[in-house]
């Protein structure tokens, strides 16, 4: 389990998390924002909400249809939508190792408690 | 304005973030519970709910009635809530230098969109 959780905020109302990271991520993997969704236990409705809301933010699309393969109705991420997906994921392994000698002690305190 | 909330999981469910490490601070700078309450907003209630669960996660109390002075009824932070306070922001202010360079990375993105 990790043990931090991180938002980002990058303007006056527009910030990035885990729940959106995630679904990026589960798009990227399954190549379809339903099997995203479901995979995150969230309804489609939802989980285009949430595009929605990062594309807003960023001016530009996250998510795009995925062209070629067999399969109709694809999606991918865009450059975008990758960036986005690997500083958020750098921010946090560098925000992990920072924090690891601090939440060591930490729970140290609690067994000793 | 800080760019990172920073959420710490300690134990399966016993976590720490900005709300009761805020209200921690503002009990060591008011020395009294419904000052930091009030400065937060929030009910005597509410905050007296937040310190119970911090107590509870690490077994011991987190604030204690503060001893000498003219006024009654002052609180302080023990050396385990002191001890909660320092290192969260030390987590938060390793995490914030080291999420700067992508921050603004992203944040260029969006200006460009």
């Amino acid at each position: 389990m990790r043990s931090i959780s991180l938002r980002i905020d990058l303007t006056d109302d527009g910030r990035i998390g885990p729940g959106k990271v995630e679904l990026l991520e589960q798009i990227a993997t399954h190549g379809s924002i339903s099997a995203a969704a479901r995979q995150m236990g969230m309804s489609y409705r939802q989980a285009w909400l949430l595009i929605e809301d990062i594309n807003r933010l960023f001016r530009k699309p996250v998510v795009t249809a995925r062209k070629g393969g067999r399969h109709g109705g694809g999606a991918e991420l865009t450059p975008v939508g990758l960036t986005i997906v690997a500083r958020y994921r750098a921010i946090e392994r560098a925000a992990d190792a920072a924090a690891a000698p601090h939440i060591a002690a930490l729970r140290e305190e609690i067994e000793d408690g």
